[in-house]
């Protein structure tokens, strides 16, 4: 069994860095997929395509071009992984996760306690949530090796 | 013409009022959906299937209970306007703008212009942004009347 | 709004009439829908077609005859209640909530505490679970009636 | 032409390993999935995301772990074999069932005589019903290797 | 509880009145839909769109004008009735036999027993077989009256 | 039997006005829907979310909130009928055509014979090609009344 | 470009082996998959679940047993060749179709001219109709080799 | 991370060739797929089926053929260029891109500034609008190289 495992959200912290090395230290059969985690290649991601004056749709622009990623790899993944950190809003974390529930895809989310109330709608869509990388890790884990 | 037009996000200034208050001062055939917008309310609704004394789990039945409404409605809405405010995460609406974008269901971003760039991905997979309830009754009025 | 619900599972206790007239006392808009629940009715469904003198096959016909029905009424409800007795297998029951699971069409079973562990998965997959009829009339009130 | 076929139902006698050991000595292009059927691993599955005192939350949350892979390789299987022993409820069998039947997935039910009336709605979606391991590996062996 | 019920194949025999008449009798409340059973009239009905001298042309444009109202028909209803007579190839009706099953629509067969071999892939995917119109009366009878 | 039919390219001639009128001549059961055929209406849809310095952004814009119409009536006609005319390009009816053809509903093209061979691939995929809405009418009689 | 070939219908002739060593001739990159031909297995497909003293139920075993096959490879093809042969009512062939055109699937009629009338529905939904299998290797030739 | 590239529309440049050659400059990982562009061979590519005297149906039979192609492909690619030239309608470009919108497959429109306009609607429902296909080589080497 494998399993293609996509990584949403927070792009501050090193959990995708944690996630990714605890699975390579047991030996797991995942394949990582992710969004472009660089901020400013993502923000510039539709630069090529022509300067924008006006910044709603140089943003746009650089949306949809993420997109292309974005939504073929969230389409073809197994199950999503989607953190919401201490700051910043997120929003993008909570479209991924409704995009998932839509398609039927199990995600697990990873937060800490204090945005419980929040995220309710989006954790009580969610297949798990946990708090820390490590939980994943072995969640992943059980999935994969357990028989 | 009919539409029937689910109302996401924001429960705490009065943009769904203003917005069915405009459509039918112009006779605008719309059926109009939503989640539960009493907050206490939404909070309690699954206390009726047993106390909890975990937050986390009594969130998430009443969370469940209310995604009975709010899954039926948006799965049978023709589009969907999503507002965002100035407080509050917010993260319900992008999870609902998520899940309609999966449905292939076009849905309207309502927000101010100072948070353009963190809702660049729900923004860049809606169909039309405004900033006024007023402009979304103008393109549901030209929608509907229009020949 | 307006709701359609199919009642599945043990046909022994009176929890059907239960639901429908606690429904009716609040005159909630719900169309009540049902397999069968006539016992000797339905086994004896697929009799016309032609006497069959192993039973398999008789009862083979008739669950296909009776299937003509629940099928259909299940795939064109928006929400199932799903109810497990003391008494009998009630595989059928469970059948219908992984129908239901695999269109994405919400569930609410209802059963006792005894049985908690062995349905496990079949609660893991509903959107809520309750010990009474009246609860789930509660919940259906709540999501039809509440603004 | 290969096969993946998925083994659902009974954890207590050796059918998995027999059908698996007769489809190898065939050599036939068989792939098995299965949940997993370490029955104290399964119930512990959501241990690892903290301690529930509650009992059905302990169920929930592994159930829905447990989901993560059982959601997965029934949804990516060509046909399932669902077992049925003579003790215990195994609603989670008759889930998988009803699952297999939504997404019209064959299956082929795997039980003895004594259950068939119970069991007719479930056998009367199935594509088959065989009551000997050997009898599955038959029909596999014919499926994957006749011309 | 309504039922649309489709009527396909042969057109010599008066078995879709007789199947009305009793429904009728019955006051089930059922619409019935077919194919154009004017044959030459279906035969010439893409004679208005120009005149082929090829005859393979004349009935491909006249099947396709035809689908419009049969593929329409056939994706609108519950149930079909399939009816293979004692003459003619009738691959039109086998043909949306298959339609249906591969939509998962459940449909019944209608036909003398001297033909069970020939047809058995056809039966195979059948809901039910029946051999008079009374004995699919009967049947539509109890889906829809029996409590 | 009712029909839905949307109404999709050419707006420099009367086809929709003779095609209704002749429908309604016949006391046709049809519903006919279609996209904003007021040009300048058209291009201005968007103008009221706010002025567009760049003309891409104002086309843009206005087409996104034009789709809200189409789309939602595309996707819930039974047929289309899609006119090419004698002058223009014309590929937003190319457009609506592939989109039909994914969609698996039924199209009529109408349009003269000179641009046969450029519309091969549509027509191809075309149910019916009509040179005059008189033809399209008679086909809808025929669906609609022939029994 | 790869292309995954079902063969379907008439089995008295060779018309499998012409295709397929045509196809191999010139090196065609096609995975060719069938139901079983061997005509006395396929009516014995269900016996070793037991035997049947009822022949439509030996029928009806046998048939549900074939469909295993053939559903999952009809279901990954990505085009049909659909054979009608001189004798023989071959509703398994049209049935086929009917199930392909649901699907939309791609598929070839292979037939004589002389049943091109009772054929016209199902040639009517087909991409293309042939006279020779070395008509169709030509064509599944063209779709692979030529740029 | 793969992607396979449809590529559709003008012929009679060699947009095609130098996107691929800029890909593989950069060694990116991509499937090019393209409907037959020689444009010759495309016009008879049903004429191996029997030669028609009437130059509709030469045509309609070689689109067919063709489409066995372009359907697999453009269903089974993850993300399609479209090329509008300045000579020819290109309807089937548009059909193509009208195709995708309805599978949710995202697109990039590749054409000149001076045909905006007129390409509104496609370009409303593209994932981005490139002018020159060096542009597209970016973005792909975004998609598939950018951390």
């Amino acid at each position: 069994m494998n399993l293609t495992v996509y990584l949403s959200g927070e792009i501050h912290t090193d959990w995708r860095k944690r996630l990714k090395e605890g699975c390579e230290a047991h030996n797991l059969s995942i394949t990582f997929t992710s969004a472009v985690t660089d901020h400013d290649a993502s923000d510039a991601a539709g630069d090529v395509l022509g300067v924008e004056s006006v910044s709603y749709w140089r943003d746009h622009k650089s949306a949809k071009v993420n997109a292309i990623r974005t939504k073929t790899l969230i389409e073809s993944c197994d199950i999503a992984i989607v953190r919401f950190g201490d700051k910043y809003k997120q929003w993008n974390a909570a479209f991924d996760a409704g995009y998932c529930a839509a398609l039927g895809t199990p995600y697990i989310t990873l937060h800490n306690e204090d945005i419980i109330h929040p995220l309710k709608e989006v954790d009580g869509s969610a297949i798990a949530w946990a708090t820390t990388p490590e939980q994943v890790i072995e969640i992943l884990k059980y999935t994969l090796t357990k028989e």
